[in-house]
């Protein structure tokens, strides 16, 4: 018997009670009647994706969600590297970047050059690939201003400090590099680093691109700001250890970033979005589709958690209900073979804006399920589940233990 | 006042809704007025042996319920050779064997050699004792062609490979031992191994009992299969660790064998079988008469686990009915200083039919005991329960705890 998982996931599901929606939280308040029907025939209860009160990024979330433990994050740099298709490997230092606008003396004028979106293809294109003692680094844009720095080459480290301020275009000038600690490696790093930042500068203050932006009145994109070096450890797929196959549908880069890196198929679309104009039909026939293929998928809806950062209980309660449709339609063409899942990779509550660390309601349906009494699927109904409170790692194992994929220990 | 546990263990206890049952797992449609009534008045919860979604083995499950952490584990060979009344020491090495028939080039005819029944304490007889450079051989059957081999003497390892080539039947060679790493110890060990194997093949070959099976067209067994080496650690026992007295009721010698190693006095009888024609009336006599000189008696029926590996709802609950009968009749004469808890190794779901990581159910009764609002000993009600859900080494603290001997933190 090939038993079979998909994890549906809410991001930043998990909220609180608030005032606008009658001290209900958005899950509460929000029309789930797919959501309801799969509590009211499976088992629920809560996750703490590493321990209660600890709040996790999206990234570590989701890291945990597809089966790995808290110390095997690789840094966020890495994750979004991945995430918008680039080639990372063992070894690399990997940047996340802005690029930035700043004076003749190094003063940064924007943190963001004017949040540029067009042109960054041309001006990324202009500073790849150049090559400083043997070290090749690697640029490449993503979202608006953002882009990713890969340092590759041998005697390299990720402990050197940031050019990038931080603070909010309050004068302060960009930083030189640094090493973090005394050795080589990271003087080397650091050095490098400097010598790319300052070519970069003279190529992209040359670029056409930016002469155009200035022509226009716009914040010419001149300087590259660096923050969060991480460098790239080998992490062994989980789909490896465990002998399955999976795959992960997904419209944000972090999420289709982690995929990657353990060792499921990412598949996007343009027409998924990170935002409530997301397709959700489409996500739902995808599921069905790689689930005949594979042996878990996770699937995956980022609008909740925008709705929380941004203080919208209405707007995260419709968000909640678009993920109800997109499970409903799942659930509806699921094979029998097929436990369906349902999870978040951590709470926003609107109230506060940012992920906390209050603990997220979890659902599994599927064949021979124990069935306990919860019938709604929300924060504190599935706190008196039959679950219990459970770790993301234990929660995670269960899944793989319903697949039959956990070893026993002794005979 | 002086406190005492009855562990009453129901083997692969734990279970799924079955669609034959009308959805319900063995447990909650087996008639269970004892079991039920002890939930009434006692305190229950979940308990995963080792962490949720991990399946155990027996002896793993039972290393647990006896008082360790799973990691004290020694590996299968040297509790079945305690099981089966072997005297086993530290670094001894023991391996898990079957009498088998080979012919002249090495093939195996039979790994069970024709699944023997008779003799085999005569001609386990004739190879018993061999000693090859010091290293003294002993030789024990258990059940059919089952047996144990133990080495011992100085410089051995159990980094040694099987001769059993595990195939059904196929045509496959025996096996010669190969030591598993580049040590002195594994080379001698293989090679004393290897010598062992031949001479027991000549002996068996020319032993009358074989000559005997030949003449009845039966297959001779002429071969030893090693499977499995492990070397015996040092177990403190746990008795002595919290000055206790224990002892164990069991007709399986994989759980005799586990009590022998932790310390806790075997009790068994030829009426004790691994069966639903075990003596539950003797079993739930002998715990009220052992509780009366111990700390601690653990009492063990198999039955539920075998009906569930076999995918039989039905007789799982017949099996759970005497599991029942057991438990009323020692709830009747327990002493009132005498906790009476329920627990099992682990679940087997007739569905899937092996072990899995379902947690299973468990219960407290006796003085004082805080008394929770579940009202029925099963999978769900105890998911309610005012325990929560429990490691089993949190579970058997708990015990200890209530015995009044776990060591105060702190002053």
């Amino acid at each position: 018997m090939n038993r079979k998982v998909i994890l549906a996931i809410a991001d930043g599901l998990g909220d609180r009670p608030h005032p606008l929606l009658g001290n209900k939280t958005p899950l509460e308040y929000a029309e789930t009647p797919n959501l309801d029907r799969l509590a009211s025939m499976g088992i629920t209860g809560m996750m703490d994706l590493i321990s209660p009160g600890i709040p996790v990024g999206t990234d570590m979330g989701h890291l945990i969600l597809f089966g790995y433990q808290p110390h095997h994050y690789p840094g966020r740099g890495p994750i979004e590297a991945l995430g918008i298709g680039m080639d990372v490997q063992p070894g690399d230092i990997v940047l996340r970047c802005n690029f930035s606008t700043v004076d003749e003396n190094g003063i940064v004028i924007d943190r963001r050059a004017g949040r540029i979106r067009e042109g960054t293809n041309e001006i990324a294109d202009a500073i790849n690939g150049l090559e400083f003692d043997g070290v090749k680094c690697y640029f490449k844009p993503a979202t608006e201003h953002r882009a990713v720095l890969i340092l590759r080459g041998i005697g390299l480290s990720d402990k050197i400090s940031d050019s990038d301020p931080k603070a909010p275009n309050d004068g302060s000038p960009y930083h030189e590099i640094r090493p973090l600690d005394s050795s080589e490696e990271s003087k080397r790093t650091a050095s490098i680093l400097n010598l790319f930042l300052q070519q970069a500068h003279v190529i992209l203050s040359n670029h056409p691109v930016n002469a155009e932006r200035i022509r226009h009145g716009k914040l010419p994109a001149n300087f590259v700001l660096t923050r969060g070096a991480g460098q790239m450890v080998h992490l062994d797929p989980i789909t490896d250890q465990l002998h399955m196959k999976g795959s992960c549908i997904a419209g944000e880069s972090t999420v289709l970033g982690v995929a990657q890196m353990t060792g499921f198929k990412s598949i996007s679309d343009s027409s998924m979005t990170a935002n409530m104009d997301t397709n959700i039909e489409l996500k739902a026939k995808l599921a069905i589709e790689e689930i005949a293929k594979n042996d878990m998928v996770l699937v995956h809806l980022k609008a909740p958690d925008l709705k929380g950062h941004d203080n919208e209980p209405f707007e995260k309660a419709k968000a909640i209900e678009l993920f109800d449709q997109m499970v409903g339609i799942i659930s509806q063409g699921i094979p029998e073979n097929v436990y369906l899942a349902l999870a978040a990779d951590h709470s926003t509550p609107c109230e506060v804006g940012e992920h906390t660390g209050d603990p997220v309601p979890i659902l599994i349906y599927g064949p021979s399920i124990r069935r306990d009494r919860t019938l709604q699927y929300n924060e504190m109904d599935c706190a008196y589940g039959g679950l219990g409170r459970l770790s993301g790692n234990e929660f995670v194992r269960t899944l793989h233990g319903l697949m039959g994929r956990v070893e026993k220990q002794g005979n």
